[in-house]
């Protein structure tokens, strides 16, 4: 089972290694994990998408919310949630697989940004699932390299109202 | 100094705890941080962007290097470097505000994915420039809610031929 939190914590030094160690310590799985930036130069928001049991996933919400430099932990039900993730994947490539890469591209509407006679980088940022089934479509492909976020989550509109 | 580290670790427990310890003990600065998969379910690769004096940034990179579960350390000339953030940003707003904040979209090839009466969320996946780009457009309005991951780093074609 996964689940995604949402954590603001106070921005100062030390808080995402008090946040890590306490999935260290106790073994909880850490799945991605992004920190960035709020409207408030104060606060990080991040996110975390652990695996688990419901049980150990329940104690992580717990564990977080004890934390002092936590401000606010949240947890999303997966259907009222928005995700999104990005992916970049650089391909080498020979011309006669040119065509169908593209046209993978226009499928899963993914962006060639960049490209050389024999490589080429693909971005796309769009659910998880769908940059999972982008790396689905690319595996036959010559991957050099291949670099995601974590997931970044934030409820509906109709759940904030 | 802003730098972009890619940092290429086992994918098992702690190691991200280690990581976060190392700059949390030496109180070097974590503007942003991504942990996510690669090709290779046994390696993750984290984007960490950390701000300092040109002698700390170096410190970093050879902090990083010796860290045991740390397989390579990447880190990138600005300009040749593909960058990429998401954001999500939800807005309350009023209908006398929405034709502006669809231009805005519009604009900066920002999406609007979900909308209610009141609120919408938009969502922007570009250049960390860009995206603070949209924050600062959108600073007049009423932004219930924030967040974005951290910074994706790939190198452009050229480099890896």
């Amino acid at each position: 089972m996964k689940k995604i939190y949402s954590v603001w914590v106070e921005n100062r030094f030390g808080v995402l290694s008090k946040v890590a160690a306490l999935f260290a310590r106790r073994s909880y799985n850490i799945d991605s994990l992004t920190v960035g930036e709020t409207q408030d130069k104060t606060v990080s928001s991040m996110t975390i998408v652990s695996s688990g049991t419901t049980h150990t996933l329940e104690q992580i919400e717990k564990q977080l919310n004890k934390k002092l430099d936590v401000i606010k932990v949240r947890t999303y039900a997966e259907d009222k949630a928005i995700l999104r993730e990005v992916i970049l994947i650089k391909i080498k490539y020979v011309s006669a697989e040119r065509r169908e890469l593209m046209e993978i591209c226009e499928f899963l509407k993914a962006d060639i940004v960049d490209t050389s006679n024999t490589h080429m980088v693909i971005t796309l940022c769009d659910t998880p699932e769908r940059v999972d089934n982008l790396i689905s479509m690319l595996r036959k492909f010559n991957i050099v390299e291949l670099t995601r976020t974590g997931t970044l989550a934030m409820p509906k509109c109709s759940e904030a109202d």
